[in-house]
């Protein structure tokens, strides 16, 4: 048969990050590839817990259809947090979405036509990119330096492009290099949008997770003009398998959003918005949050040490202050996923750059995850590659 | 501050519909109003001990990032129960979504463009238009009588517009008449997609809550060339608050839906996933349907004969043999918008039929859910509609 799909739909159907993250999943081979949270430290128990008390307390609401903007308590809840971190909101201006995942294709469908401009940092997160492509987005991206998106090549973007719809950012321990924008490129971020009458979706899924360095403003605390959309997740300070992020913008925005996501999948897991609310009442949350936050601190140290002492010394690597990622560079190098195959010879995975850029890719870039392997395995596996990076 | 939103959303950011919706929610009211299960039937404590059983057995794994395609103890126990029902498949040919509405979603995004035609029930679930129309796809209904969409105007309608990409139909127990289409009308569609090349998508949410009649095959059943997809959830068998459905199709297009699913949410809520696995192992479903279906029944029952008893005697009603919805169709009533404001003044709510066309509404039309209220309400709040309209 024929298939008449719409043209949005790559031609190819191959999935190559997917290949890559199906390859790394074998349990016999220490992977850095995925984006996965230290399961050790999942609440297992105090999920339990929640569910059990939300389902005696509140069992045939918990199971019932349910308000498309997302469960009250939840949103009033994250309201009052977000206050606290110094973000003024209340639950009006908050949607709960199923992960950010879906903010980002939610924005995309509400602002994006075909042929229209999205600009990203250089590189950036796959999955949005593939996102505002599949509703016919152009990509630009921008270069970045170690302290984020450069907002001088942003502003030249912008002016030589009226088609731009978005912006998209990762400010804090960004996906993939882990860095983070400072405090003046917030500020001109915000700026730059009300100037050029321009959205900014802001996606902060680590910026929790800090282990050095001080806590530093949302872009959006900086939006006089109401053009920055903030989105966050509890993927990583809790369980992503708990499918629930959130969205937060104007009232008016939001009432749009609500009309697009009940579209999208009537609304999201209730059981687990319930989870999530009983969760934060019952537990210390911050806690729980510095526990992540110092394992994830000894492993990044253990990490950069091993690549220290077994990497190449031309090797180049960010230097993240929290969040999942090291981006790493050698000069030399022309093709990671050779790179890669070799790796998987010798049971050990990373993503390659590649994917990472729409054009241009840096050659010789690749990430790692140090959030979801032991130290031992850490040095283990660095040293596998590095001893690969020493053959080339 | 201005806002430069996609072609696709609509200048009007009123949902009238959800509107009626909260409106029949206040709790004086008797409301036949919205789509909801009893809520007195969710197995609460069956899915606490299964949310139990699989956090204790596999939490990890359950609060961790998981497959796009979803769990595959779910897709197998799916494939089983639909190959017990006649649909020969397997796990590859299923893929899990956020409920049955992200199917309608996600196909829209596959395989529609702008200006493509999708034909659909007249009237038709207007959730799913609000999806095709997102899409900038032009809507064509096709007339129904007392046994679903007519296949001789369908075939006409194929004909004529070969911008059509894809017919959705609810072919038992249609969401909003409660109609169901016959086995031949079924055999028909299946030849009309072959011969013309046109994708269906058929959406089966209520079939298995039948208390009346035979059961019929599947369109898909019928399906020699691949062009039929269908799609059910476990919302109306077990609980919508886990927004759990599923889409069955080939394993080459559940690649392409897999691939969609990753852009749109990455993958649904994993506890759900596994809640609703080990509730099918530990529990009788096929038992638990028979009681939703023996209540729902005792409801219709109640409300077709409180119908005949209270309603003018010119009132015409479909007559499901399952489901949860009765279509009425009052002649000489202009506005049941009108009729509908004058209900609530008196407690008790439908939803008017005029949402549910996308052109051309039959005037003097509604839609009365019964699976919500207890028999007693049934009664009463037909009783205040029926003096309602005969005082019209």
């Amino acid at each position: 048969m024929k298939q008449h799909f719409s043209k949005r739909v790559s031609i190819s159907d191959t999935d190559p990050v997917g290949e890559i993250l199906r390859v790394a999943s074998d349990p016999a081979i220490i992977s850095f590839a995925g984006g996965l949270p230290a399961p050790e430290l999942f609440p297992v128990e105090a999920v339990k817990e929640a569910a059990n008390l939300v389902l005696e307390e509140n069992g045939a609401t918990i199971l019932q259809y349910s308000d498309s903007q997302g469960f009250l308590a939840l949103r009033e809840m994250i309201a009052k947090r977000m206050s606290a971190e110094g973000v003024q909101t209340d639950a009006e201006h908050i949607m709960i979405a199923t992960g950010s995942q879906q903010v980002i294709d939610l924005t995309s469908k509400l602002f994006l036509d075909e042929n229209d401009v999205v600009i990203v940092e250089k590189p950036t997160y796959l999955c949005a990119m593939d996102v505002f492509k599949s509703y016919g987005a152009k990509i630009i991206s921008i270069e970045m330096d170690e302290h984020g998106m450069k907002t001088d090549v942003l502003e030249k973007v912008l002016a030589e492009n009226p088609q731009t719809k978005l912006i998209y950012t990762i400010p804090t321990f960004q996906n993939p290099t882990g860095r983070t924008l400072t405090l003046e490129r917030r500020k001109k971020i915000a700026e730059l949008a009300a100037q050029y009458q321009v959205m900014v979706l802001e996606d902060n899924p680590y910026g929790a997770i800090r282990f050095a360095g001080e806590e530093l403003p949302t872009i959006q605390s900086f939006d006089q003009s109401g053009h920055v959309i903030y989105t966050s997740t509890f993927s990583k300070i809790l369980a992503p398998g708990l499918r629930i992020g959130w969205v937060v913008t104007s009232p008016d925005l939001i009432k749009r959003y609500t009309m697009m996501k009940q579209s999208a999948d009537l609304h999201s897991d209730v059981l687990s918005q319930a989870i999530i609310t009983k969760f934060f009442e019952k537990n210390d949350i911050d806690a729980h949050i510095k526990k992540i936050s110092q394992l994830y601190h000894q492993r990044y140290l253990k990490m950069q040490a091993s690549i220290d002492r077994y990497f190449p010394s031309n090797v180049k690597t960010s230097r993240p202050e929290g969040g999942m990622f090291i981006w790493v560079e050698v000069p030399g190098v022309e093709d990671t996923q050779e790179l890669f195959e070799a790796c998987i010879q010798r049971k050990v995975a990373f993503v390659p750059g590649d994917p990472f850029y729409d054009q241009d890719a840096t050659s010789g870039t690749f990430r790692l995850n140090y959030s979801n392997m032991s130290e031992e395995q850490i040095e283990i596996g660095i040293k596998r590659l590095g001893e690969l990076l020493k053959e080339l």
